[in-house]
């Protein structure tokens, strides 16, 4: 039998499984901590993808999603947020010569769009953009079913675009980006403003700093300002996507991430402002917006899609 | 012989001219108003193609750049701005009948962008982004040797992007995008504005309303209230151009239409913007930022690299 090994690469923990070609259930899988005492990341990683070895057969190729800026062409990590030492690493290189087979390696949110039209809720579309929005915002783009990775691999950074010019700043560097003002961190922090301004909320209450989680769940509860931050979060979300309709002109959007998980206290905004940033309902014509269908897996699906597309 | 028909479709004048397959020169070529007594604008293109038509050998196929909202999958134009009568008109049908071959349509930004990456400024580049910056901004993208169309079409809207929320209203009906700030007729009612507000400038003794080539004059004269005007423009085409490298990552970005034509002035301040607003000098690698290179001829030549494309 033949199997596919996907790897997805997190800050936290390094996540490896093995798939039976042609299927979507693995066979054998496991999860370890990122760094740990002496070991180093890639000794880590290297030793996790030998304990998912099929013992009864050959494995085809290799699919690695880590984080970051990246090179799918050369293969190579630039720099991974959270992971000492991989700098300009030739991860690919690295584990085809420990392993002896392909490998190939994508950028996580590209990578999660890839699972998702694959595998999950965009099966069928030729043309989709995935957005996730959790610590950070990333994206993925699928056009005439093919994943957009541009001239080096840069390309569908979603959530590095100028949304409010002079806004506040971005983890990049750069002020005023999507990330800045709607992702989770960006949520928490408007709405430690907002209180310390004296607006009345039961987050008062809450040990600071708060976390989006703590946001959505006291919007679920009625607090009015949380739900002005999941609202205002949102709406920014739903002009650049209606930016984005004129860009991409998809038939899809899915949202993924776990900020997406607040449900439709975000994604209600989110969706009205979208379609009030479209110059003609052409552009809503037959556009499913959702939810990511592959949950937790999605960074395991991505990398499966990406070993599978190395041989087919 | 074999030829190909390229034909270019305004609201002021129709354009046409065959070229024998393989070359960039035209054999025979004519251009006739849009509008004219009782032919419609239709029959005077059907007209306008029968006249360059060879005599001394077939035709391969038409291409057809319209502006506005086209679908070039149906070969359909949704809506072209100044054409009377011309919604939901099924031009590729129209012609086939007529003409008995295949025809292509596409919008006449998009057709640049190919036009450009053909035969012009872009050769040999695999992802390229191209901005014409005249009445209004269009846009077409070339991703891994294809050009971006999305789902129905309507892909590359790339003057329809918010770069000023709650700015002036865009043609569209939408507030804030570039073409609202940065469009030739944008740029000649800032100055206006200002000119009103009491700012002193050359400009005031020039009959109103402005051009943006009246103020292009103006800037080149030494103005100071027109080198800012273009500088404004510049920045904000730039810092939007700065957002398209994270979105596309191109190794090369073209900028045409007639308000690129004067130069430096709006050109060094859209650079500095752009270099300003990509959070890894990693994009700026190895780019390549120019004007087109087709002149007033690039809607025939992208109509003939769509022609072209149906065959090859």
């Amino acid at each position: 039998m033949n199997y596919y090994i996907a790897v997805d690469v997190g800050g936290t923990q390094l996540r490896a499984a093995c798939y039976p070609c042609g299927q979507l259930t693995y066979s054998k899988a496991d999860r370890i901590s990122t760094q740990y005492q002496s070991t180093t990341p890639l000794e880590r990683l290297e030793n996790l993808i030998s304990s998912i070895w099929p013992g009864d057969g050959s494995v085809s190729a290799i699919g690695v999603a880590a984080p970051g800026p990246i090179d799918p062409f050369l293969g190579v990590i630039h720099k991974a947020p959270n992971i000492p030492g991989w700098v300009e690493l030739p991860l690919r290189q690295h584990l085809e010569q420990r392993f002896k087979i392909p490998v190939a390696l994508g950028n996580d949110a590209n990578l999660a769009a890839l699972g998702e039209w694959k595998y999950g809720a965009g099966i069928g579309h030729r043309h989709l953009v995935y957005l996730t929005i959790s610590t950070g915002i990333g994206g993925g783009v699928i056009i005439d079913n093919r994943l957009l990775l541009g001239a080096h691999g840069g390309a569908a950074e979603l959530g590095h675009i100028t949304v409010l010019p002079d806004g506040p700043m971005c983890g990049c560097g750069l002020r005023g980006h999507l990330e800045a003002v709607a992702a989770g961190p960006a949520i928490a922090r408007w709405v430690e403003q907002q209180l310390s301004n004296g607006v009345p909320s039961s987050l008062n209450k809450i040990a600071k700093p708060l976390t989006a989680r703590e946001v959505g769940e006291a919007a679920k509860a009625g607090d009015s300002l949380a739900i002005s931050a999941l609202e205002r979060a949102g709406t920014f979300i739903g002009s650049l996507l209606g930016d984005y309709l004129h860009i991409f002109n998809p038939s899809i959007v899915i949202i993924g991430g776990g900020v997406s998980k607040t449900g439709d206290l975000l994604l209600k905004p989110m969706q009205a402002a979208m379609e009030k940033h479209v110059y003609s309902p052409f552009y809503l014509d037959d556009l499913v917006l959702t939810t990511a269908a592959l949950g937790d897996d999605v960074g395991l699906m991505g990398a499966l899609a990406l070993a599978a597309s190395t041989v087919e």
